[in-house]
């Protein structure tokens, strides 16, 4: 019954879809044991040595080198500062080794003064992969004194560095009964850098309400793994909780309840709160078909379906799968100019990302039929279309076009790809299908270097039929991090990865999460603490 | 991966094996519709009419009618009478309906006074299963008074009893947005007893630990869906969390840590939380695999193993699935004597039951093989064995012997019989595999009547490698109350049990569970509040 979780990696491609990659991490050849402070995901380019630094947790802190405000650095540096670099391990009490240098500080840099203007901004996709989310972090010791230094082009890659650096800090081995434990770092170098600009992760809030407080610990959790776009399918048939100050009727009719609603001012808190993590949020609003959500309010939008039958009759349900109305009517204007209200309410005052993803999957062509429905059958006649996705099209092609004129750049699922729909090149496709194919199957995927170029990442992605705010973050945590780490970590030349070796520091950065509060599942049979202990290579 | 998670259900029987149930709950035949206030399972034999009875939620108690404490009964009236009756709904403001006969109190009889006795006593498995939970429950109005009754034989049919009649109860349509909610019951008879004697839920806290509250979190909702059996897999390879007085170096060495234990006085307050729900506990000590366990503080408890091949030498672990000692040794005495005395404290001052679960599953033959084994060898030529089922028989029937000599009940896991083990007739058997099977090939399953008199009822298990206190409660339920139902409620003569139909009245189940505070997780897109109201039938 577990399989009714859709749980999947979903790659965003422009113009080029079915490439899924495998979800399992990957990990050095096996055999190869990982030592203690092994990042997760893996760094372009990590370089350590059997050298120790030490902490002095009372006094350590993360600090930037410039003045001012930057909320997003701020945030991280307090955040991180207050408790992610020194968990509290068995009595709580820790000191500095008498017997290594200590470092004083972490001094967060960034390399052009003028991405601090960043600060106030909203992430996009970035047009540089290189400086974009990059990092240089390094823990050196030069006459006894231990330096700890971060350095990155934007804002962006500063979070990134931060979150590295607090994964480079282990306990001593034996803290769980120790009087005191010590808290080490190797001299380490790393330069890194993202293998994808878009690493991201689908949630629904419509199938099941998710109330605010679980975003943050989302965003939290994608954070920690590197992922920068929270995809926001906000709205489906089944409810609207999204409150248009349009169209109040949208919410006030279609949201489960007075209380299962998105108000604005907690839509753009949900959304600065992305920010601060260095995460887009991209809304999806599904058309033409997942729209019975709108229709509760505006049932005229939608075009009556007739069954499975001819003998269908208008708005008759083809339970279980189907509504008597649920797709859009492609045939009237009064359709169109709805959605050119509605989304320019979304371009002005509700989306931050340039990025709007719009659906298109999944339009249910039984409830267009027109040998049932009159209304397209005559649409077609007058348009002289012999083919119902030509009517797919007809609706496809003229909603891309408005939403471009409102200056938002369009994703759509691969559905109309599937049906010979011809898209612009500037559509971006997000290809969600063949997940169903063996692993070996995908595993065994080889692209173009041509092809990888236009992939600008990927998606774990949870429809919500089945998890709510009861278990929707320990069933996509720790998953969504293998899949963080195949999005963020450049393909190291192993042709057969080796999931298994990558398991105990998957396990490693699991406890860690765990440590930090979010109720991450396990994935290995065991208890955090001796995890962490026995994993150790003591290493002086 | 969602499959990594073992969840099954599980059929103990009496010297039968092979009888597996398909999981899906069922109902009614499709198109009828469930009442509000359908209980979960369903009763033996329930009647209702569309008569109302109101509810004074301030003063309206469940009381007994006899004096006197009786822990398990006073321990229910006080939990139901503190919420479980009246959730809050909208504003938490509710009166009764004026228009209807108020129901002051629900009295709880029991018919035979002799069984008070059980108050103070621990369940058993029932030797009369047409008494031991049964009870009868009626709501009825007599010259506009309305009564409520609850007569039953035992303490632990009252238990049964009290939890039916707090899913009787439901509030008026559209509570969300009045003022006041009104509460209402149907007019109802209803007379139940269970169909098995032993209806369990299997967990594991060797593969991670759980803490206390976990225990009492699961034991709550095992109590809502009437199940009376913890089959507590407390030990394995993995860890050794009970502290053994006589043996502390079990769990000194074999738990996680110093806190990943239960002590003497935890497994008591557990057996007794168990208790006060009408719940008995089982435990399993597994032997003579999965005992690395033991092995931790008892190394020559165990024979070495060789590797898989001739070559092997000794304590080769064969990764990544079997480590270099974990088989129990069965051809010295000292194996025998510790085992003897390690279970004399068991069952002098650890169980409450008078069954015990023995395990005898998975033992790897691999780490026997005489080819490369030459203990065992040894031994089989000593003892004039071809076969190395003879020395797992060995093992098996001497340990057996053993536990029955301490007035222990044993139950084994279907191994021995698989081996062609010949076991007597008084060890109970668990099946457990078999379970691969599509779902057709179980549903169709027909066994005789003669076969049908030796089932003693059945398990939902769920062993531990991937569910830990972060998601073990939302992972088992509402899924235990769909086995909790087919363990519970008689066969309706429906040859298709309708899954389908049955889904809204688990929905309607996993939310009042959801409003005791038990993190239980959806089974449908919706919202509980909304859920409650859209399946309502309105009755005046």
């Amino acid at each position: 019954m577990f399989l009714n979780v859709q749980f999947c990696m979903i790659f965003l491609v422009s113009h080029v879809y079915g490439y899924l990659f495998p979800i399992e991490p990957r990990g050095p050849l096996q055999g190869q044991e990982w030592p203690p402070g092994s990042p997760w995901p893996l760094p372009f380019s990590w370089t350590s040595t059997e050298q120790l630094v030490t902490f002095d947790t009372a006094t350590f802190r993360i600090v930037k080198n410039f003045t001012g405000t930057c909320e997003p650095i701020d945030f991280a540096i307090q955040k991180y500062n207050q408790g992610f670099l020194f968990p509290v391990y068995g009595n709580g009490n820790s000191s500095s080794d008498p017997s290594l240098p200590v470092v004083a500080e972490l001094v967060v840099t960034l390399s052009d003064n003028e991405q601090q203007n960043e600060c106030l901004q909203y992430p996009k996709l970035s047009d540089d992969p290189e400086t974009h989310e990059h990092y240089d972090l390094g823990i050196s010791v030069t006459d006894n004194t231990a330096i700890a230094t971060l350095e990155a082009t934007t804002v962006w890659g500063a979070l990134r560095g931060i979150e590295t650096f607090s994964q480079l800090i282990w306990p001593n081995d034996d803290y769980e009964g120790q009087e005191e434990t010590h808290f080490f770092a190797n001299i380490t170098e790393i330069h890194d850098k993202p293998r994808f600009s878009h690493r991201g992760l689908m949630i629904d809030s419509a199938r099941h309400y998710l109330p605010e407080r679980i975003f943050y610990e989302i965003l939290d959790g994608m954070m920690y793994n590197k992922l920068n776009v929270l995809h926001w399918h906000i709205v489906d048939d089944q409810s609207f909780p999204l409150v248009s100050l349009k169209f109040p009727e949208l919410s006030a009719k279609g949201a489960y309840n007075d209380k299962a609603i998105y108000t604005p001012e907690a839509v753009q808190r949900v959304i600065n709160g992305a920010r601060l993590r260095g995460i887009r949020v991209i809304l999806e609003f599904d058309t033409p078909g997942h729209t019975h959500g709108f229709g509760r309010a505006f049932p005229e939008l939608l075009t009556p379906c007739y069954g499975d039958g001819p003998s269908g009759s208008p708005d008759a349900p083809n339970f279980p799968e189907h509504a008597g109305r649920e797709n859009l009517d492609p045939t009237q204007n009064y359709t169109y100019n709805f959605m050119r209200e509605f989304f320019t309410e979304i371009a002005q005052n509700v989306t931050r990302d340039s990025f709007i993803h719009l659906g298109i999957d999944e339009v249910y062509m039984g409830c267009w039929d027109p040998s049932h429905n009159p209304v397209i059958a005559d649409f077609m006649i007058k348009n002289g279309y012999t083919d119902l996705h030509q009517v797919q099209e007809h609706y496809t092609l003229r909603h891309i076009e408005m939403v471009k004129s409102l200056g938002l750049t369009p994703i759509s699922w691969q559905d109309p790809l599937d049906s010979n729909v011809t898209l612009d090149k500037d559509v971006v496709i997000q290809a969600w299908k063949d997940w169903g194919h063996p692993w070996d199957v995908q595993f065994k995927v080889r692209i173009t270097d041509e092809e990888k170029s236009r992939i600008l990442g990927g998606e774990a992605c949870i429809w919500s039929e089945f998890v709510d705010k009861t278990n929707i973050v320990s069933r996509i945590f720790p998953f969504v991090s293998a899949i963080g780490e195949r999005l963020w970590t450049f393909d190291m030349g192993i042709e057969d990865m080796d999931a298994a070796n990558a398991r105990r520091r998957l396990d490693q950065h699991r406890c860690r999460t765990l440590r930090r509060g979010l109720p991450v599942q396990p994935i290995l049979p065991g208890y955090c603490g001796r995890w962490e202990t026995e994993n150790r290579r003591r290493r002086r």
